[in-house]
């Protein structure tokens, strides 16, 4: 836990900075943003790919009237002239910016970048450790869905070890009171890869009918040397096909991360549920950026 | 034709919305653009390089008061998470873009994106398929040259083949009244690569005399296996030199899509030309994506 | 020396306009910078990799109310399609960029932009040529340490051949009437390698104790076939050590234009030196270039 207005992951912020993160995030929603970060730079530094995150905290700046400065894998081949990661830091805080947004391949290197970096740093993922903001937006969802979460059954499916985001979700969703299921084959889920109070289950077939929401994860196959099982046993065990959609309660949530793999945990139906949350998810994660933008800059009430 | 508010190639613009784009990007011209995408989010996904277009874009998109996301190639190698181009978009207006600006190696892809987008797409260029918004700055700079093109007679010259800009340009010309010759070597033009009325011309030097306009294009070595001639044949037969630039008459403009290759479809001196209106054609391009991006949102009167 | 408001090396400025640039950038710190570039699209266009210098330049335009497109190293294989340095120039003009800040790995290449480019051209170094408005915050860090610099003894120490940063630091601050030493060995320093009045010295200990600023360069190994001399002897001859900070009188400065290699031209301890100027030269960088951007556009006068 630091003392600085990073967020790093989930156990940055208090309960009540949660709650009003998403009461910002909801009066975004009705009402034209403020210009609230007027004139300051934000840089975005993105050492791994990414449309879905890089794109939603740039259009979340720039609706907060920040410069945006975008620095992508492409032009940070660092290591062609040596610099450090920290060194980094610390000449973009000289040149005047004062929130960096950063994603990196290695758990720990975005809190490097934030030890050297005498201003604000948000985490978009560091390796298979946290993506708080995604953490944030999927509790975001879900509370506009059913008000409170105490009691809620809430399942993420699929690849638990690698998923920074599961690491974040988790988190975020036990502090506000959901029941929390993990469900996945022993290759891709054991104790070890849980980082909230969270009951493991290997048979999703038994569990679905009982569940609030469920997310279905991405297999990270970029995070592997080799696939440790067949697609074929994945989809028999843990896709969520046609026959699951209908074990699922009609009042249910379905909700991925994305991006998502069509023919491997989800069938095409999905996308066209009714019950399907994923545009909400990307909406969501907006309001709930340029909540968390404004009140890094500007405190957390409301 | 589409009823939604895309444009996938010139067929999807009616004649009078024509005319308004060309009434409103005059106007820009002559005095400060409005800020009428004051705060609207718009991408621009290229999959292909671009300097020119891209850049033209964003010049048209800032001019507007718009934030600018810029997605390339680089970032965009979506392969990498298995995300179709559909669920990106679908992604992107989650996130909130209203204008989708998307270059592609493919014919139809940027229609596929359309169709899961539920905002407007512009095609700013689609395999050898089309690029409307070059057709209409072609067809913009040569009304600006003549006022009416009726009956004007306008050669595009090389590869017809291979050149969306040609497809887009015959096809807004020949609704504008122009009488229309293609001209080249049979390897690079047959009946089949025209999309509009055009007369197909083997002989340069046959028609050079009686042209009010010609537009030469660039041999799209990018989109060949193998060159389908000599480069000397094709010099021989098509260059426009120093003899031809003498064979045009005076009062003719000469044009190019860009980028030009010096020594191939062009001698240097072309480029001090009185006749020669790449320039123009550059800087017309910005008002008539301005008019586009304004008409899109806010509808095409005038 | 052109007569156009180009910046490529030091020589196109005049000393009342450097004194000019000094006042403006001083004054930018003290107060919320003006809006005077607002609406004028820059680009930056940069055939090399940069952090440091491109998100300077672009904090600076982006303080300034302009519109800013970035062009990076991907995006610019201009060869795919065959265009010229010259042809690009020419299209960005026409396009209505008003000012071009260019880097490029050959010495000239950016002079070669500024030809056939109607606007401003600032060179953000090309080759080992030149790198000004490196120049001009080394200078002007310099000018707030010690007001005049007339008499002020100041090393440059290292890879001076290669430093495009060292050739443009020595001829402004020769022109500002300090009292300037190179400091390197044989291999990275000859007569032949000075652009400005210099002393060559070859023994760093014996020359320390007398400086009132010392310049630490990196070796650009990017720009060598093959290391010249062995890492240890380098470091036992020019790495700034513990034992030499100590030989370094208190009131001394120690800079670097970075990025910097721990390790090789410093060891750690240098960072962390209340000596250690390099985030005032970075900040202070954003401020020049603001003021060379202002200037450029509205003149030289304070």
């Amino acid at each position: 836990m630091t003392t600085t207005r990073n967020l790093l992951e989930i156990g940055d912020l208090a309960d009540n900075e949660i709650a009003a993160l998403f009461e910002r995030a909801s009066a975004y929603m009705e009402r034209p943003p403020d210009r609230s970060l007027d004139g300051r730079i934000c840089a975005n530094l993105f050492f791994e790919q990414s449309t879905r995150t890089q794109v939603s905290f740039q259009a979340a700046q720039m609706r907060l009237g920040a410069h945006v400065v975008n620095l992508s894998p492409a032009q940070l081949s660092l290591a062609t002239k040596g610099e450090s990661l920290e060194d980094t830091a610390v000449t973009l805080r000289a040149i005047g910016v004062e929130l960096l947004v950063a994603r990196h391949p290695l758990a720990g290197a975005v809190a490097d970048l934030a030890s050297a970096f005498a201003g604000s740093v948000i985490n978009a993922g560091d390796g298979t450790h946290a993506h708080p903001t995604q953490g944030l937006l999927d509790a975001f969802t879900l509370t506009r869905e059913f008000g409170s979460l105490r009691g809620r059954r809430i399942a993420f499916v699929g690849d638990i070890r690698h998923s920074r985001v599961a690491h974040s979700s988790l988190e975020v969703l036990a502090r506000l009171g959901a029941e929390l299921l993990c469900v996945g084959p022993e290759e891709l889920l054991a104790e070890g890869d849980l980082t909230a109070e969270a009951a493991i289950e290997r048979d999703l077939d038994r569990v679905l009918p009982s569940l609030d929401a469920i997310v279905m994860l991405r297999i990270q196959r970029e995070r592997f040397a080799a696939m440790p099982l067949e697609n074929a046993a994945y989809i028999e065990g843990y896709q969520l096909t046609q026959a699951r959609l209908a074990a699922l309660r009609p009042e249910a949530v379905i909700m991925h991360p994305g991006p998502y793999n069509r023919g491997v945990e989800i069938v095409d139906a999905v996308t066209s549920e009714p019950r399907w949350r994923y545009r909400e998810q990307v909406r969501n994660g907006v309001y709930i950026r340029m909540a968390l933008l404004h009140s890094l800059v500007h405190g957390f009430s409301c």
